[in-house]
């Protein structure tokens, strides 16, 4: 049975005087530095009807541990909202989930991904006199370090947004989506920024939220070879793994790496993407371990010509990069083999481009 | 007493056979993997006479601590060489000294910055047939935080190069100047880089040697305001403050900063470049309580407008950074005042624009 959950923005009635102060809308989202709603009235629905496609996600990409992530193409969820006047006005409603694993995921949108962030949304735009109800096509399996929890959300806000006329910015979208992570996997925006702008996105700071996109070069060729093994890598137990303190040689080694890999995305230079990629001395040698035959698959995918491969996210897919979608596809062969080899695990191969559209409207 | 002193090189005599592997040539190099001489015999003087400038530079840049580092326009050191019939061949002399304290440097060539990095030139090209004279004008005052040694190194080793016609590359000769550097502040590249190379430059690895250059836009507008007080700060003290272990939160954090601060060299985004080279938690915060008023000379350049302000190098000199050279000026007074006022430290100002050519020869 789905649950209908009305959130706690203040009623018109509780402000004195005709004009609401912003100030009062603004405080309806926990972080509300960069909700840039300009209007004073509930905007109302310009459509009944709205289908949003938010793509899968890489976070990390080695060096860029928990601030950089970049979003590809042909994989992820769809959230559809509708209004529903079965709805109370100022609720939302999940209607039903499909795809991967719906059994698993909750239909109260207090405890789903896409509820949560739509309810965000509502919460920013002061929507009182619209009730909606959402349905969420999972296209990505859950914890598989592909952005999974950040695309529900991502399409989740976007739908919605688009839903009455698109008056949040890219920003606010990101703080309705965080809202969600932060109760799946931690206030960490890596996934939901580059689900929502897709590319490549830098999260520079939270306080106040500061969004770097990273433009790839439209002529140059980037294909991810993205293997997902048959094996959970929960991303508590992948967190606890990291060390608490750092080294200063390895601090900068990777500070380094990481601004190289920086460098690399802007300037189109796919080989030392890889090359950066694959250089983290911190965070992959300690999770690594706990995927099997994740090293091998990093020796595998190199030795097949990829320019440098890691760990996508917490794992456990592993991600390596190419320039060329043929040489991907024999890269995912032997990443495939020695998943099987020295992991004993069975795992599947995308070889993907970058997204570089993110959360988007699609038609029905 | 000026003092002569012969390298290492084997002489021909030592190969046998008539053509000499490269490879006995590449071993002169301590550091070998770039040099990129393809030359089997040794090359002759194009000219008698080379003098050549190296600018100053600004290593660290706030989070980008001990891997990246740009050059300023307008002040350096100039290096002259000269084809020495009274030096013995393949020997080097340094002549004289002049400018900042020349009572300080030595002449004996193997404890010069110069006179080091010429060495280094001389081994990598085989010269044994020459002898050279060389002169030194210290247009840089010594552990100032600008990259004083580094500007000796790089433009002796230009000198040498040029006189020889050009053969090694830009690799080589940041190899030659880092036996240098490695005697005088340690094994890195973030000054000696940009001093040959111009511009913005990240050292990504050392084993290979992989430098970045990071193209800043030409049409943009960058002012460095440099603030150099009347105070040592040895390189060695302030080394000795880091710390050796650091928490992950603060790596990244730092990260994500070195990150943004190449999105903004590369994008040209002045305001960002500020932001992050402002925001190190790491490396700033222990070594400006040992710079007596840096954290108020940070704070009133901050005020004054500047986009943001941290350490140059090891200091003691502040670097701030602006888009105005008017503004800079008086963003520069703000922070003398700052100095003396909280310091009790007279400084002395300089407002600059990078230099995108690094170390080249000038004429006499």
């Amino acid at each position: 049975m789905a649950t209908a959950m009305s959130f706690l923005c203040p009623s018109p009635a509780t402000f004195k005087g005709t004009e609401m102060p912003i100030a009062r809308f603004r405080c309806c989202s926990s972080n509300t530095n960069s909700v840039s709603l300009n209007t004073r009235t509930e905007p109302q629905p310009v459509t009944t009807f709205v289908k949003a496609f938010a793509p899968a996600t890489v976070a990390n990409l080695g060096p860029g541990f928990d601030f950089l992530g970049c979003a590809v193409d042909g994989i992820g969820d769809i959230v559809s909202v509708r209004v529903d006047p079965e709805v109370r006005p100022g609720e939302i409603r999940i209607s039903d989930i499909t795809g991967h694993a719906p059994n698993k995921l909750s239909t109260n949108p207090l405890w789903n991904c896409a509820g949560i962030a739509a309810i965000e949304v509502m919460k920013m735009l002061a929507i009182r006199s619209v009730g909606l109800s959402l349905s969420l096509q999972k296209g990505l399996p859950l914890g598989s370090g592909l952005g999974s929890s950040a695309a529900s959300a991502a399409a989740a806000a976007v739908a919605v947004n688009e839903m009455f006329g698109k008056r949040l910015s890219v920003e606010d979208l990101v703080v309705a989506s965080l809202k969600s992570e932060e109760k799946v996997s931690g206030y960490h925006a890596d996934n939901v920024a580059p689900a929502i702008m897709g590319g490549f996105v830098l999260i520079q700071s939270y306080e106040p939220l500061r969004l770097i996109e990273l433009k790839f070069p439209a002529e140059k060729e980037l294909y991810f070879v993205l293997v997902s093994p048959e094996f959970e890598a929960p991303t508590k137990k992948m967190r606890a793994a990291l060390p608490g303190e750092i080294a200063m040689a390895h601090h900068v080694w990777n500070c380094s790496q990481a601004g190289a890999l920086v460098a690399a995305v802007l300037q189109g230079d796919v080989v030392g993407l890889g090359k950066a990629l694959s250089s983290d001395k911190i965070v992959e040698p300690r999770r690594a371990p706990l995927i099997p035959g994740m090293e091998a698959v990093k020796k595998a995918a190199l030795q097949a010509g990829a320019f440098g491969c890691t760990i996508s996210g917490a794992g456990p897919t592993a991600v390596a990069v190419i320039d060329d979608e043929l040489a991907g596809n024999a890269i995912a062969e032997h990443m495939i083999h020695a998943f099987l080899h020295h992991g004993n695990l069975k795992a599947s191969a995308k070889v993907l481009q970058l997204d570089r559209l993110g959360a988007r409207r699609i038609l029905d």
